[in-house]
């Protein structure tokens, strides 16, 4: 099946200006494309593990193996560049479901002006394994990172969190533009991208950073998805929970200090709403407000428990 | 067992002039290293079909896993730079798994001079897979390609061929500094890095070039494990067929101008011997030529009918 597979990605993958040398020969030459520093992240996703194929279908798989990685260049706020990308595939219908892989993968990777810049491709009896590496450029602007954050800025984030085991994990957009128009327009001090859950990925950014962090649970956006599944749930607050622990959201959060995040929730700049959900303290760990003004601490739970982990 | 493993790994994998931002945060920052332009190369390898775990321990298969790309490397021409490692690990020892392969993969990355930028891990209850993606960069003297190979031109390979299944397929050196040797001192039309058996890559290079290649079956170097094996086999020439067919052994193979390829053999710049075996011949296809003189079809064969494609 190789071959036929190498022909049809020859002729579907297009030529790119981003590389100087596409796929065919023993690596890939990159062009230097916007001209800033490269970036690197890794994604690797498991049937039965980070997708379901036989539900979702093998090309929102294919999309979802990509997004993932494009999220992580979007808190770096890097400009996606190439990607190369490696299935271990299923020997039965190997053929096929490489091309529809890649139905998903092709459209998004040229929404996002991002070049395939080759891979490798596998036959054993196992189910379906996606690997996937993506490059970026950092803009002007440099790259948004997790240890920036400081006692007084704002916590913000971008659009609505848990429950995205409904869809939302296939159908995410990376908030690539969001990002790079964040990082071009406003001082931004530090940036995660939400893939493991709202409460584990802000302490991530709490410990780079050397601070903690006061959420105002109230004003944690609970998104639909999460709100419909908590419906079904007897405990009370599975909606916040759900926002908090649940995970692949692939929104932002952001430290920002505190004027400068006056005037970005003010101007609302983006097409998704940003909203402010506690500020960043001197105290390490999360911490939430009780009604008397107390402070308590936050259950940092996510997807951590669960069996990815990129570094 | 994934915060464990993160935590050895950030102790173990060293700081490196390669990386202005290591792992750690969403992305890797690359370092503009020797300012040539950037190559990129993945390889995927699971157990039960690039490699036996249990036989071979897990530190030698995680040296193979990098291997195999820095010999893609080496068939550009290009300086090892940075590379991405994930890992789709059994959920039963997942950790000391986890720092076995590396065990096999940072000596092989000092040697080098490779920085480890990060990667994905993750658990599972399947066999054990690994991904890596390697970037290189390319020397003053350029790439070397798979397509420059000119009728006329000297087949050259590095060492010889055969029998890798006998340990030589993990215990391989790349041939990065005898490629970047070759690079700077001779005029070289085109190079490959024999992994899917030296007939099948060189009609790679005979069909990326458009041309063909006339091989003189009497000057392939046979390997010692292909002699060996061949000697428990009823064939005639069994050892001949290993070394055209075998696959994996990672040497090179060269497009070389006619006069330059006499400088260099008689030079011998290498530690290794470097052989001619053929030349290139404006009829497509490999051929041989028998006793009379007259050409005959070479048969074409090696690892494309198993299991594994890059592009």
């Amino acid at each position: 099946m190789e071959r036929d597979f190498i022909a049809w990605l020859r002729k579907h993958v297009p030529a790119h200006a981003n590389l100087q040398l596409g796929p065919g020969d023993d690596a890939a030459i990159l062009g230097s494309g916007q001209r800033g520093d490269f970036v690197v992240t890794a994604d690797l996703l498991a049937d039965g593990v980070h997708f379901q194929l036989e539900v979702a279908g093998a090309s929102r798989v294919g999309r979802k193996a990509l997004a993932v990685n494009l999220s992580d260049l979007a808190a770096m706020a890097a400009q996606p560049h190439s990607a190369v990308v490696s299935f271990l595939l299923p020997t039965s219908d190997a053929k096929d479901l490489a091309i529809e892989l890649y139905e998903g993968i092709l459209p998004l990777a040229d929404q996002y002006g991002l070049a395939i810049a080759g891979g490798d491709t596998n036959c054993w009896d196992g189910p379906l394994v996606i690997s996937v590496t993506a490059l970026g450029q950092t803009t002007p602007h440099g790259a948004l990172l997790r240890s920036g954050a400081r006692p007084g800025d704002v916590v913000v984030v971008t659009g609505s969190f848990g429950g995205s085991r409904l869809g939302h994990h296939y159908d995410f957009s990376p908030r690539i533009e969001e990002a790079i128009k964040l990082a071009a327009d406003y001082e931004i001090h530090a940036a995660i991208d939400v893939s493991d859950g709202l409460s584990l990925d802000l302490s991530r950014i709490c410990q780079e950073s050397g601070c903690g962090a006061l959420v105002d649970l109230s004003a944690v956006p609970i998104s639909a998805d999460a709100k419909h599944l908590a419906e079904q749930e007897a405990e009370v607050d599975a909606g916040l929970r759900r926002a908090l622990q649940d995970g692949e959201d692939f929104e932002l959060a952001l430290a920002v200090p505190a004027k400068e995040a006056a005037r970005l929730l003010a101007a609302q700049p983006l097409r998704i709403p940003l909203t402010q959900i506690g500020r960043f303290i001197p105290e390490p760990g999360l911490w939430q407000q009780d009604e008397s003004g107390a402070r308590r601490p936050l259950a940092v739970g996510g997807f951590e428990h669960g069996s990815k982990e990129s570094w």
